[in-house]
């Protein structure tokens, strides 16, 4: 947590003891309607302590997927990692690409359409076998350089104005924000305090099981291809708890792949006073517009009464720099 | 964390740019020495914004071991909550009390004689087969009755009292503060709240792997008996690590079996200035005497420029309420 942000949540809970100055609006880029008004409702309430859905700080638990939650994922940021890593692997070992699965990514084949073994043997090859002082470093020289091919700018701006401006507010509520992705946890490590304002510790994610080794008298992790979690679907629950021991009160995630439908049903069946949110992909003008075959995270929000959020018509702005973005869609 | 160590720590963040209040004592319960000065010095140092040695509050991350660190292991409490739900199975199952490794426990034989195979399958019949929730439940009930056998307290209150004034002064010093013990993470979440101050996300421990199931239209936990990590030796800077994602600075652990020992090299060989503290369980008049066969804990102390705590020695008193508890021993 950077000190600016520490110093805002004293303020936060010296000076307030609940939500936003009067009068301002603490979600300006979101469009006055019914999900920006339950959303301040919901905060409200578990924040108010004579009411009777008032919640004590320490379970006013968040948490929120990455990819197409917090940032865009069109493209996905940890592929296009996964694909320079690759370029990198080929010029120490030129034979690589004409083996599979690696000759078929290179060929374009959409991440999609590849199996589960296929991907974890592309990111096997290209996340692990390093110690993670390393990986953090090639993930770091990979943020300095690369550019969103549609914004033109660094990945770290294809974060999503709104999702800035809730995390900020819920923070100020006195929530522990907590980021749960399939994305791999040391790769979201990197960015994720600079970018969101959440710590290391907080970041729950996919993972290879490290090693400890002994490397010039000193003890390091390495990355072995031993996987731990996929954090994703039925498995985020579990990631969740493991590493928070509690249900999270408040959970967003996106459809796209139904990897968010057990993580806001897990938040959905707490037994505390509980608020979710699926985000529905429909602005092809500012973001972009994809959706699942099934329906199913859409179906899903329907069933056990998550928010739907439209990112057309709930939010005003997408991307923090919004004017100079837009043109490019 | 409660709303009193919030408000604390915010006080802290406002009000105060370093450590405790001028011409207070932080550590009362520790006695005037080498090792009260140096933990003061390097608290001064890291806090200390202009100084060389300076630490931003991010990376003020310290860890601490729990059975033997910051409550007595002796009985381990862990062991003596296994015990009575082994009673409990037998009740269900009578027939186990003539089968190993469970004859072997009820004839008295000590934990430490047992193997590690035979220890998992114990733990394994009495921590899992049901729901995160329930075994919550479990737990609870045992704190609410059980005695410490010599003390004759609650286990709750088996707690260092310098060991608590340690982690108030760190956290008053905006470092963030996690257990890492090699007990089970579920055990040691339900009363580490109350009586430390952690929350449960900063809780590390050893932990069988959950399986998401539907139970009556709702998601639950279920704690399978497929080992996902004993965080313990080599594994606790891997635990550590996949948790926090950072090497801590201040580091806590004691001598018994050598657990500890890769846990403090880890934040030794950290590149930020860091500060090691062994325990030695020297006071067989206030708490108890014991130490290695091989001497690892010790030998390594010295050999990576650990400091050794001397119970004897450098606590003026032990547990919270020394003077009745002291004649028990």
């Amino acid at each position: 947590m950077s000190r600016l942000i520490r110093a805002l949540l004293a303020f936060a809970l010296v000076f307030s003891s609940s939500s936003h100055a009067a009068g301002t609006d603490p979600l300006p880029s979101w469009r006055d309607g019914n999900l920006k008004k339950s959303i301040i409702e919901f905060v409200s309430e578990v924040t108010m302590k004579a009411g009777s859905r008032f919640v004590p700080p320490e379970d006013r638990i968040a948490t929120f997927d990455n990819d197409g939650t917090l940032w865009s994922e069109v493209p996905t940021i940890e592929v296009e990692f996964t694909k320079n890593r690759l370029q990198e692997a080929l010029k120490k070992n030129p034979n690589l690409k004409n083996q599979e699965p690696y000759l078929s990514l290179l060929k374009g084949t959409p991440v999609t359409q590849l199996t589960q073994k296929q991907i974890l043997e592309i990111v096997a090859l290209t996340h692990t076998g390093m110690s993670e002082e390393e990986f953090s470093s090639e993930v770091r020289e990979f943020f300095k350089t690369a550019l969103h091919p549609k914004l033109q700018v660094p990945y770290t701006q294809a974060v999503y104005q709104p999702m800035l401006e809730l995390l900020a507010y819920l923070r100020a509520n006195d929530f522990t924000l907590f980021i749960s992705s399939g994305g791999e946890i040391s790769f979201m490590r990197e960015v994720a305090t600079t970018i969101y304002g959440v710590p290391s510790q907080n970041i729950i994610g996919s993972y290879f099981v490290d090693k400890l080794e002994e490397k010039n008298g000193r003890l390091v992790a390495v990355r072995t291809s031993a996987l731990g979690l996929i954090n994703d679907k039925e498995n985020k629950p579990i990631g969740i708890l493991r590493h928070i021991g509690k249900r999270p009160i408040f959970s967003v995630g996106n459809e796209r792949s139904g990897g968010d439908i057990a993580h806001l049903r897990f938040s959905r069946e707490s037994a505390l006073p509980n608020f979710q949110i699926m985000i529905n992909h429909d602005d092809e003008v500012r973001e972009a517009a994809y959706s699942e075959k099934d329906n199913a995270s859409l179906a899903a929000a329907k069933k056990f009464g998550f928010k739907v959020l439209s990112i057309k018509n709930d939010w005003k702005q997408v991307f923090p720099s919004q004017k100079s973005i837009a043109k490019d869609f």
